[in-house]
């Protein structure tokens, strides 16, 4: 069966049941704390931002959770998504090894970011939710919370960082196609957002003071919640839709990978594909590699600490147990914006901490090289984000080459690049630039921390 | 079965052969004309521009062509295209009717063209075809011939309407992201650029100027030929795939249209779809109705006059029997640039001719709010071509509610918006304005020919 270019699955195939990894963890995810007293939290403090569904959700120990018929019938607008043979890329490197891809572009957002959207949405409609506020970076979060809360009659505001909403006002008008509406963060109506415009009315933003913002507006009024498209239990969870449908493509392809790759921002997306492929790692003795591939200008995971951190920027957050590069630290502007991030998910970074998955950093322009080799050969023309995942199976191909071996490996393509050509552009006509962080900048924003590190 | 929301096939379904309508045609095509003489031309005059196997494909009277392996091997990476029964636009419109799509946009370059593209960009290298010169309006064409030409090694040279090269400027970087090299039409590197440029040196540019210059260029060099996207017999065989799947997958569904909608430019979009339906008619005496749909701004099935006429503008192809505004007619600047052409293909225009299939014109206005209602209940954001067929699906499924009836419909969402985003910025903000045509500008663009009107 191996001759197959594209594996399908058909609808009644989409999982009926989310994967939480957290069940089979040696060791458990750290409770988050509170910023005051440092004392772990319970779930009813997270109640004025998240319905009850969400946050059973974020606390289970359950293996599997029950994904509803109607989340499943807005996943099969896209889902299950296509998985393919890089057979084009294969050729071009001359490898020995094989290349699977998954594809998430396919969704009406062209992100991976719908298979959370859309559930969040739904339990907040169940529970009477008027209003959803969020961040968004580049706007892949953006445009597929407002797509799903289009589809369940939920209102949208986006607090977008206000570079982006100035640099790509396509996503924008995305959103505002799907009915949401749109604020440059910091804006002016917030306390969060007034109190950094006082110090710097010309602030570009921060997916930290983003996400200050939207939390902010949640807290005051009861009609109106809050949503993450990364980092939480829940968010991660939400994602393994995408392993577990990799699982069954693969065995009809009579496969199954030695590597998995994605990009890392703040987890969701290597959650999705690598945990239930993890599972098998923690259950049945196998040995997977899963790499996590993080961009070198905001490399939290390779070169972050791991210590409680707070998720935001002005503090309306509990205390997360993080990789973390510190949570003033300000990315350099690189194009994968959904990758610029400060911080870790609890499960990825206690799986980190025990050795179970791996990390490697990557600098943009050998990304976008990859991008448009993978472009040329495969067709697809991936988003920044993605060709960190494309890039780091390029490095393990050519490891296995030179060690004389052949491996299987498989990656997330999770995201089409059509709104991010002025990206392409920029590296075209070669005026892409490098941006290194040197460890002086990485131990100045660890230093401004006085919280707890994890031993 | 009729619970399915999307139906899918899998990659051995993709057909083997494309449908050759002309040999179910009770009247066939007329052929082309020399410019000159206004003798009919034989296949050997099309010899400088097109390999002999596509030249062989558009005088065929079979009525199956053999799709050869290595084109199907590419159709993999996006066919076959999926189905979707549109139950959410159906409760929005509170129908009676049944609407299913098939969804074109899945391709790499985000519509139907790549069906063409990719067999036209084998034949080229079959035959030893260095170069190939096209043009391009939006842009879609050209990045499907991009992206084609890039897999088979090919250089790919699109001459791009001038006023669109510089309003949208991301899909002429995706076509350099495929390798393809973009010239501003008008351009200063042909005889018919450099005059039109002499007329007026701001020439806004137009497609039939941009054939001209990519024809001259490609009769000037043996290496080089040239590719058209649409209006030709052999590219409208090609997009039968699209038909010949639904066909496949309606069956799944337990389910025949009574009616078939594509949006209208120069042809290859509705037949693709249409086109293995009409078969049914011709062949077997069903009786559903194919309507194509065309703005109101370039209506040359409603309003257009049957008669031989130019290809281009400055007269470099031969004489084309058409349905035609005139090859001097410019249509407004509407957003959906893929229909802004003068004429329709010989098939199309014949089958109008015999009442075999319908026509029916839309303003934009009515376009885009159909197009935001579709994004807002579907998910999926239509391009602006494709709006065409969406706005007349809801006037069908109105008439026929009005009617007391229910009719099941099926349309060809062509392609992605992503690329459109400004269209869709100025209808969300009210900027976006109506086009009329007057009879009496069309009148005086047919005045101008001295071609044969065909009775």
């Amino acid at each position: 069966m191996n001759h197959l270019k594209k594996i399908t699955l058909t609808e009644d195939e989409i999982p009926h049941q989310w994967y939480n990894i957290v069940a089979d963890m040696p060791n458990k995810p750290l409770p988050p704390l509170h910023p005051g007293t440092k004392e772990p939290i319970g779930p009813e403090m997270l109640a004025p931002l998240f319905p009850m569904a969400l946050i059973k959700q974020e606390v289970t120990g359950d293996t599997w959770v029950d994904i509803p018929e109607e989340v499943r019938d807005v996943y099969k607008i896209w889902r299950p998504t296509p998985m393919y043979r890089a057979f084009g890329l294969e050729k071009a490197l001359g490898t020995n090894s094989k290349i699977y891809y998954k594809y998430e572009g396919v969704s009406p957002a062209g992100s991976h970011k719908p298979n959370t959207a859309v559930p969040q949405a739904y339990y907040n409609r169940q529970e009477g939710v008027k209003r959803i506020t969020t961040e968004t970076g580049a706007g892949q979060w953006g445009s597929a919370l407002s797509f799903a809360c289009q589809l369940f009659g939920i209102e949208c505001e986006v607090y977008m960082v206000r570079v982006s909403y100035e640099g790509k006002p396509y996503r924008k008008i995305l959103m505002n196609t799907w009915g949401a509406t749109v604020y440059p963060s910091p804006s002016d109506r917030t306390e969060s957002g007034r109190k950094i415009l006082a110090q710097d009315p010309n602030s570009p933003g921060s997916l930290g003071i983003a996400i200050s913002e939207a939390v902010e507006l949640a807290m005051q009024d009861d009609q109106t919640k809050y949503a993450l498209g990364s980092v939480l239990n829940h968010v991660l969870m939400h994602q393994t839709v995408i392993g577990l449908e990799s699982i069954k493509q693969l065995e009809k392809a009579g496969d199954m990978p030695d590597i998995v790759v994605a990009p890392f921002g703040g987890g969701s997306n290597f959650a999705g594909i690598a945990f239930p492929f993890l599972r098998y790692n923690l259950t049945e003795g196998k040995n997977i590699r899963c790499i996590a591939a993080e961009p070198a200008s905001c490399p939290k995971l390779t070169r972050g600490e791991f210590r409680y951190d707070l998720g935001d920027t002005v503090g309306m957050t509990p205390l997360l147990p993080m990789y973390t590069l510190g949570h003033n630290f300000v990315p350099a502007p690189i194009h994968a914006g959904g990758l610029r991030y400060h911080g870790a998910g609890a499960i990825v970074s206690q799986l980190l901490k025990d050795g179970l998955i791996e990390a490697q950093s990557l600098k943009q322009l050998e990304c976008f090289e990859s991008g448009i080799l993978f472009a040329r050969t495969e067709g697809i023309v991936p988003a920044p984000e993605a060709t960190h995942a494309i890039a780091t199976v390029m490095r393990e191909a050519k490891k296995a080459d030179e060690a004389g071996e052949s491996k299987t490996i498989l990656f997330n393509l999770c995201g089409h690049g059509h709104f991010d050509m002025g990206a392409y552009e920029q590296y075209l006509s070669g005026k892409l630039v490098e941006h290194e962080v040197t460890q002086e900048e990485i131990s100045a924003s660890l230093a401004e921390l006085d919280t707890p590190v994890i031993a």
